[in-house]
């Protein structure tokens, strides 16, 4: 490393401007200004992992640039909003959002697209279509109209089925099953006669133990122990609804325009790091968590939903989404980019995750 | 946002070193130094995706720092010296180097660990351990006596087991098997009676083509269809030897204690964010190039080694390993990390990434 004692160009710039003020004060500098943004999550304070990555993002922000980008987190108890995000940083209330893109398809439609999709693209087949597939440039597409900029904000890792308190061995089982799921995912169970229904989290637990519903989604292992479902199903079902499940940030765009380039750079490189390390903070916490629910409690089985059930929930998806196509041709483009994107990768993942993994456990018997 | 007129402290301090100093040098500005470091990477100049990720580090930590830390590439043209990166950059006539860990096992035995081990971990798996699960820890137990930081540099993704001019069927075909597969994976194979050799690079297609040597494995498909070698071998083996290959940034531990605290943030983050962004590339690259060469040579059969050559290549490993960790603490304690988290992590890999991608394997039928 050589030190060159020589200073960048806006540097040379401020300290003429310096000199001609004399003991002017430093609000004359413009690139040293100190930008306070304020971000709102959907999340409750302290919730794990979700609300770990707003704090990791805020924090690589501040340090990389020196203290002069300081992110205020607001949870959703301090903004009581918690499904307002987005009109909140559209608006210009909020600089910044937390949240999730599909929780905003009652109001645009296209948001759907761009946080998982049932039997879609797993973790990293996802990145790779966001950032080498064409992704942003299709969510820019359907965020860009409403001043907002859209960005991936950690992954959850493949999400589980949920917890079932009896054994689905036909789609005949699925006739009047009182799920939680929401969103997409049951809109797509109701197609084969489930009951959907949507309950408060802190609700949850008591509805699965007096049977007020028969199975939920939540998670998977990393939220879930919490949760403590496993104290009461006795079925927790493989995923099929969210592969991927990625978060988003919201930047509103007039916001991002007043930033000095370098704090464009080291926000937008402070949300891609945080959105990758939840990925990885969640494939820890699920290890974890999954290994102290088989430790404590032994007789929890893991079910696949068999091949036929498999198949109609496949054929209803694909129905529904055909539906959603035939109105809007972004739907269209997003989902052909979406399809042929995972026929390109899957056949790679398969020869490389699924042979390695198989391989393994093949080896472990 | 609000823009706070109002400056951090280290603003504050230059402007009145300016004021005492009035038209003095902006070299007084000890943070506003321009920092050049120079990085030595082991591969050729251009070389593809592993190239891309030192040019993608330099790139956002020049963005990122308004242009104070600039990062010169050298390519091994110009340094000469692949596999001296290590020294180079220990010495500090590199202030950096991007390269593998596993290539220093002949000078320090312990850095074999942190790249990738036969029937380890895969690439996310082993981001958690490194991240979450202590090894970044242990790397720096391994790098912190020779004046290096050790950081992950890039995945591969899963590598493949290689191109075979025959089958192996049986342990017994290993006999005698001449093939290029460098490193520990290569003392595996040699332990069942394969004849392990290195050939360089630009050999390989002609060795390959004439026989002089029966097999090869490279990295996968992101990097072998520029190699040609579907053209020529017609079975193309899944992997066990390197699961989740991580490239290496190294840095100099004087460089480091010289750049202030916001450069040190922006190196590491630019670090961190360049080596996922490797391994979301190469899942991309790997996609689009094995869709090229199931499309232009259809006849290229991927095989899986059969359990029990699997079964032997395990033991083998288990028994090299066994005897370095008899030597070697240290190696013992990386070992027994690996090994653990490897346990705790994968079972939550199978009920999630293997029952999805077998799930829709099936459903593909």
């Amino acid at each position: 490393m050589s030190f060159i004692h020589q200073s960048v160009k806006r540097v040379v710039t401020s300290v003429v401007v310096t000199a001609v003020c004399a003991l002017g004060s430093a609000s004359a500098f413009a690139d040293d200004k100190v930008y306070r943004l304020k971000l709102a999550e959907t999340w409750g304070p302290n919730f794990p992992v979700f609300g770990d990555t707003t704090k990791n993002m805020a924090k690589m922000a501040e340090e990389m640039s020196g203290g002069r980008l300081q992110i205020r987190i607001d949870s959703s108890n301090k903004h009581k909003a918690p499904f307002g995000v987005f009109d909140m940083v559209k608006s210009g209330q909020y600089d910044m959002g937390h949240s999730a893109s599909y929780y905003w398809k009652g109001k645009v439609p296209n948001t759907l697209y761009f946080t998982s999709m049932p039997f879609g693209m797993l973790p990293v087949e996802q990145y790779a279509w966001f950032y080498y597939g064409g992704g942003m440039e299709l969510m820019e597409q359907v965020y860009s109209p409403h001043n907002l900029m859209s960005f991936p904000g950690g992954n959850t890792d493949v999400q589980m089925g949920g917890w079932f308190q009896k054994e689905i061995n036909s789609v005949e089982d699925l006739q009047g099953l009182k799920m939680r799921i929401p969103g997409f995912a049951g809109e797509v169970l109701a197609e084969l006669g489930a009951k959907p229904t949507n309950i408060a989290p802190g609700e949850l637990y008591t509805s699965l133990e007096r049977r007020t519903i028969d199975a939920l989604e939540w998670v998977g292992p990393s939220l879930d122990l919490r949760m403590g479902f496993h104290k009461i199903a006795p079925y927790y079902y493989t995923g099929w609804h969210e592969p991927a499940t990625e978060l988003q940030f919201l930047v509103n765009k007039r916001t991002w325009e007043k930033l000095p380039d370098d704090l464009k750079a080291i926000l937008q490189v402070a949300m891609k790091t945080a959105a990758y390390d939840m990925y990885t903070q969640s494939k820890h916490e699920s290890g974890k968590n999954w290994a102290t629910i088989k430790t404590e409690y032994p007789n929890v089985q893991v079910k696949n939903f068999p091949p036929a059930v498999m198949s109609a929930l496949r054929e209803a998806n694909d129905r529904l989404l055909k539906e959603h196509a035939e109105k809007d041709a972004l739907a269209k483009e997003i989902q052909e980019s979406q399809a042929s994107y995972l026929e390109q990768v899957r056949p790679w993942s398969n020869i490389s995750h699924r042979a390695y993994l198989n391989g393994q456990a093949e080896a472990e018997k």
